[in-house]
């Protein structure tokens, strides 16, 4: 607890804007100072995996700003829009402690007034893994990071690699907009037994938690083969397939594709260190997804790795 | 001449920066000294119009910047991409004239790199009018606008009334995607026989550009009608429809909306000052757009008005 205390007495104090016009003054302010700003956008539930960004972030800029938004326009109309896990002190607490100093708020009043209708859409790398499952999905994503990029005016941006085709797209959309920002992907942070951390992970049942870990440790096998030797595509998802079948996860998708174009490989194409292997499965009602980079380090499972 | 030279002296240097990075640079600097700057982007082939345009952006900014840039995404497959009227040094010439500190250029290699797939789209503005006989003009002005704001980075971005459903649908984006900078819009600058500048006008012979003036007389006797009480929309549209039939122009539209929908009024609702009527139509192979808001006055022509 004093430890805590401690650590938190050494965090800056976190800054609370709660409107477009709030944030901007703030961020105005370090910008006339020439400050960098690092930003962290996010739906919130912030977990470890949002406290590592924070730290980058923090370790980069003079300035770091966390969002946070429950995004209407990215969730379908089927979705978890209005379940999604909201706590807010919880959050303020946690990005407080990884050293960020202002949290953005607002409302879908404000980020969509009446009469909105300009869109943001990245076509090509939408179009498969999540797109293809969560239609409409990325045009939410690309849109409100436009804007929020435009309303705090970042110099650098942190996105995790946990939703990479979410990364991948909105460094596209950067590089195509000519927006002036500088854009992070940074690590996916996992559970001691390899599950990724997601906000989503709240709505598992203990015994849904345990199952939940086929997505990790499917790509965990396939890193494994491929490291020894193993490169044909088709087998690679086969491993994942199987460990999601045998714990009884409900596939979306088991991709393997280029990192660059998020497109299965060629016919006859070696899975090599820019090949990404993506996966969405449902472990009851919850959407879970993973992925991994095969030239990326594969954490070891320190905890309760299944069979 | 002398006349000429001395207004030339009097006006700032003009900057040329012909790539993204050299106007980044430019526009840095001003924005650590903390300048004001407006931004006027135009396709070239410049006229008094796009004139008082940079003379208003130098009236009420430390520093103005133009673009001069045919955006090929903004033009069909069969429309005038490959002809239309080029001339940089007229162009430079007539910025430094009124005010302009700096000209950006660019190139489609540029602007649109391998691998392009973002854009900015606005609904329900863009889908009648222009956007009914142009598809895929607005995504293309949008997204070129979008990336020019986000290259140039001014607090201020001015364009013409003249094409005033490009100027409502730019407000709509700027305000959508909360982009920090104020969008003014400026009177038609005509001809003295009432002929909207437009670089298109270079198109028409000199017969054509006789009748080219039926726009205009179309619009001033549909105002002077309405002045004069009669608010019935298709009675307004006929009197311009009957100044460009009398001419042998072919009608592209001519309609009476609401200025802020850009929609037919609804039925039996009479025509007010936030009322437009907008028109398009061509003169031999050439296609001319004017338009009204009856609010505002409507310049008397001085010469060569017909009968």
């Amino acid at each position: 607890m004093l430890a805590a205390m401690s650590h938190a007495a050494a965090s800056p104090a976190l800054l609370r804007a709660s409107s477009i016009p709030a944030i901007r003054a703030v961020t105005d302010a370090w910008r006339r100072e020439g400050r960098t700003i690092g930003f962290v956008p996010t739906m919130g539930a912030l977990h470890r995996g949002h406290g590592a960004l924070v730290a980058a972030a923090a370790r980069a800029c003079d300035r770091v700003v966390a969002s946070v938004f429950v995004n209407p326009t990215q969730f379908g109309p089927a979705e978890d829009l209005s379940r999604y896990p909201r706590d807010l002190e919880g959050d303020a607490r946690l990005l407080a402690e990884h050293g960020c100093h202002a949290l953005f708020t607002t409302t879908p009043e404000e980020m969509y007034p009446p009469g909105f209708a300009t869109w943001v859409t990245v076509d090509g790398l939408t179009e498969g893994l999540c797109g293809a499952s969560r239609p409409g999905h990325f045009r939410g994503v690309t849109t409100v990071v436009a804007k929020l990029l435009a309303i705090v005016g970042p110099t650098d941006a942190y996105f995790g690699e946990k939703d990479r085709q979410q990364l991948q797209v909105l460094r596209r959309l950067v590089l195509d907009l000519d927006l002036p920002v500088r854009v992070h992907g940074c690590p996916t942070v996992r559970e001691p037994d390899g599950l990724a951390l997601s906000s989503r992970n709240a709505y598992l049942a203990p015994e849904e938690r345990l199952r939940a870990r086929a997505l990790s440790q499917g790509l965990r096998d396939a890193r494994a083969a491929w490291s020894g030797g193993l490169t044909d595509p088709a087998a690679l998802a086969a491993l994942v397939r199987g460990r999601l079948d045998a714990a009884g996860a409900a596939v979306d998708y088991v991709e393997v594709v280029d990192l660059a174009t998020l497109r299965p490989l060629p016919p006859g194409a070696p899975a090599g260190e820019d090949t990404l292997i993506a996966v969405a499965a449902r472990v009851g009602a919850t959407r879970l997804i993973d992925n991994h980079r095969l030239g990326d380090p594969f954490p070891r499972a320190t905890a309760g790795e299944g069979p």
